[in-house]
C-alpha cells in the first residue's frame, strides 16, 4: 500500500518503520518548523527499529517537509501526532488532498469530528474519508534520532470512521496494515476507549508536589533532587486509584447515554495487553491492573518528570475536557473530571477549558442525543 | 480566674498548664469515653509544660470526666477540642451550664454559631454567652502523657462573640488570659482568618500518592517505605502553592461579600508569627511564607503521615465545606474548594459534604446577606 505518515515523534517513527519493513511504500512528513525531528531520517533515508515487535532498518520512499509531495499519490494518510497538533496538520493537508484518499488519525481522541467539520466548512471540497483509532498502535520511544524502540504493539485496535457508515469500507483497507483492528460503533466509542485520560491526570495531579519537588531542578528551580518517580508503582496508591475509578464511572455514564460499549478501564488495559494476569485474565481491580508487570516491573518507565508533561497538557485539554463537555451537553454530571481539570489549570497557569477541544469546538453542542447519534452514523444533522 | 478547660488533646493540655502556671484556678474535663487521654494528669494532679513559652509543673484544681463537677463554679468554660468534637461537647455541657457563664471555643471554626443554635433550640434556657478564637492559641504537642511541649504562642488572637454585641464584654475578661487578643467583627470574621483550610488540604491532596506510598505501611499496607514527608518543605512547591492562592482568593471573595476584613493568608501567617522575614516583615508571596524557618527550618514537623490526618478530616468538613457552603448561599463560586472537597471525599471514601458543618447545619442558609449580618451582630433574625 502507498502510505503517508504525518508526524515526527515516537509514534510516527514507529508506524513508518514498522509498515515499511512489512513491505508497504511509506512517505514521512513533518511540518517545516519541526524539520529537526526527521533530520536523521532524511539523511539516512530510513528508520532503524528495534524491540520486541520487529527489528531492522526500514527504508522509506520519501521523507519530506513538503506536504504536497508527501501525500500526492498515496492511498492512506495516517496522522500520528499528539492531539494538540491535529488541527494544524488538518489545515496543512486539506488543500492538497485528492478525491478517494483515506485519512486515519492514530490515535484520534475524537478529532476526526474536528477534521470532518474543517473539511465540511472548507472551500475546497474533496471526497476524502476520515477515521480514527482508539489508541496509538504501539508503545514506543525514540532511542536517538532515527532509531525507535518498539516494545509493545496494541493487540486490538478499535477503529471507526466519521461518519461510521464509512467504517467497514475503510476498515477493509486498514486491516491490511493491522489485521487485528476491529470496528467501533462510531468515533466517540473509539475515543471513550482511550484509557490515558483516566490514569495520566490522576497519577500526575495527586502527586503534583512529589513530581515538582523531585524534578523542579530540571526546570531551573533550585530544589533538592529526590528519588525518581515511577507513577504507576509509587503514585497510583489505593486511595489515588479510587479517583481513577470515579473518572471511569463518569466516562461509562456518558458511554451509556450514547449507547456505546461500556468497557471498563480494567477490561481495556487487558485488551491492550498492558495488564494481563499470569494466567491470562484481566486483573480483578484497577489497583492491581496498574500494578501489573508492564507498568511496574523492572522495565517500567519513569515519570512524568514535569507537570507540563503530556499526561496533563494532552490528556486534560484533549481528554477530560472533551469528555466532560460532552457529558455536560448530555446532562451528565462529571464532578471528578471537573475537579482535575480545574486543579490542572491552576497548577499549570493555563485555562484548559478554554484551550481544550470542547464539544463546542467539535461542532456538536447544539444536538440532542438522537441528533448526535445520527450525525455520528450518517455525517448529516 | 476560675476556668474549666474541656478537652484532652495537645491544645487542652497546653491551655490548662499555661493558664494554671499563670496563677488561674483551672479544672480539666475530658469525655468519659476518652478518659485515658487525661489519666496521667489525674494521677499527678497536673501537667508538665516545657518549651519556649513557659516551663514547669502546673498543678490543676480538678481533673475529671464529670462535667457537672468540672464547670460547676467557673467563670469561663474554654472548649479546646477538634471541630468534629464541638457538637458532642456542647450537648454534654448544656444541661449543666449556669447563668452568667462564658463559653469560649478555642479555636472555633464557626462553631459558636452551632453552639448558639443548640442553646437557643434547647429546652434548658440559660443566660450564657459564647465566643470563639480564630486559631488555637498555641503550637503544641504532647511529648508523653501529662507532658506538653509548647513551642509557639499565637501573638494576636482574634476573638468574637456570637452575637458580636457581646464581644467587648467577653473580650474584657478573655484579655486577662490573653492580653494580646483583639476583637473580630463577628464570629465569621474570626473563622475566615483560620489559615489551616488553605494549606492543609492543598498540601495533603496534591501529595496524596506520596503520603500513601511512604506511610501506607503504617496502615497495614505493604508498601516500601520511602523517605519521610515534610509537607511545607517538599509538598508545597510553586505550582501547588498556586492552588492555595486560588483558595485564598475564594475565601477573600466571601469575606468581601460579608464586609469582613480581607486579610490575606500571607498577612495572617505573619500576624500569627509563623512567617516573618529576618527583618521582621511579611514574606512577599505565599510560597516564601510557607518556606519560612518555622515551617521548613531544622525543627519543622514531619507529616501528615496519612490521608486520614486532621489536615483532611478536620480541615475539609469543618473548613472548606463550611466556607464553600457559605459561599454558595451568597452566590459566590468556589470551584477550587469544591475540587478539593470532591477529591478528598473520594480519597477517604467519605462524603464530606454530608459529614461536614455546612451553612445549613449552622442554621443560616435561609438568610439574605443583610439578615446574616444582623444575625451575627444581634443574634436575632
Amino acid at each position: 500500500m502507498r502510505i503517508a505518515i504525518l508526524g515526527g515523534g515516537n509514534g510516527a517513527h514507529a508506524c513508518a518503520a514498522h509498515l515499511a519493513l512489512k513491505g508497504h511504500q511509506v512517505n514521512m512528513f513533518e511540518l517545516p518548523q519541526f524539520e529537526s525531528n526527521i533530520e536523521a531520517v532524511i539523511e539516512r533515508g530510513g528508520i532503524e527499529i528495534s524491540g520486541s515487535v520487529i527489528s531492522g532498518f526500514a527504508k522509506l520512499n520519501k521523507v519530506t517537509t513538503n506536504i504536497a509531495e508527501a501525500i500526492d499519490d498515496v492511498e492512506l494518510i495516517m496522522q500520528v501526532v499528539p492531539a494538540f497538533g491535529h488541527r494544524k496538520f488538518a489545515e496543512t493537508c486539506i488543500p492538497y488532498l485528492k478525491d478517494g484518499q483515506y485519512v486515519v488519525l492514530n490515535p484520534g481522541n475524537g478529532s476526526s469530528l474536528e477534521w470532518y467539520k474543517i473539511l465540511k466548512d472548507s472551500a475546497v471540497k474533496k471526497d476524502v474519508k476520515i477515521a480514527e483509532t482508539h489508541s496509538l498502535t504501539y508503545a514506543c520511544r525514540l532511542q536517538n534520532p532515527g532509531h525507535v524502540q518498539v516494545n509493545h504493539a496494541c493487540p486490538k485496535v478499535w477503529f471507526a470512521a466519521m461518519p461510521s457508515k464509512d467504517t467497514s469500507e475503510m476498515l477493509a483497507l486498514f486491516k491490511e496494515l493491522y489485521p487485528s483492528a476491529v470496528a467501533a460503533k462510531n468515533v466517540l466509542e473509539a475515543f471513550f476507549l482511550n484509557g490515558n485520560p483516566i490514569h495520566h491526570p490522576t497519577g500526575t495531579i495527586l502527586n503534583a508536589g512529589r513530581i515538582e519537588y523531585v524534578y523542579g531542578h530540571l526546570q531551573g528551580n533550585l530544589y533538592k533532587t529526590g528519588t525518581d518517580f515511577y507513577m504507576y508503582r509509587e503514585g497510583l496508591t489505593p486511595s489515588v486509584v479510587r479517583v481513577a475509578e470515579a473518572l471511569d464511572e463518569e466516562r461509562l455514564a456518558i458511554c451509556r447515554a450514547l449507547d456505546l460499549s461500556e468497557i471498563t478501564t480494567i477490561e481495556k488495559l487487558y485488551e491492550d495487553g498492558f495488564s494481563v494476569t499470569p494466567d491470562g485474565k484481566p486483573y480483578p481491580n484497577l489497583y492491581e491492573a496498574y500494578h501489573s508487570e508492564v507498568f511496574c516491573g523492572p522495565h517500567a518507565s519513569k515519570g512524568p518528570t514535569s507537570l507540563k508533561s503530556r499526561y496533563i497538557t494532552e490528556d486534560i485539554p484533549y481528554g477530560l475536557v472533551t469528555w466532560a463537555s460532552i457529558g455536560e451537553m448530555l446532562g451528565i454530571k462529571t464532578p471528578t473530571m471537573h475537579a482535575l481539570i480545574h486543579l490542572a489549570s491552576i497548577l499549570n497557569k493555563t485555562d484548559y477549558w478554554k484551550e481544550g477541544r470542547t464539544a463546542e469546538k467539535l461542532g456538536i453542542t447544539h444536538m440532542t442525543i438522537d441528533q448526535l447519534k445520527k450525525y455520528l452514523e450518517m455525517g448529516e444533522e
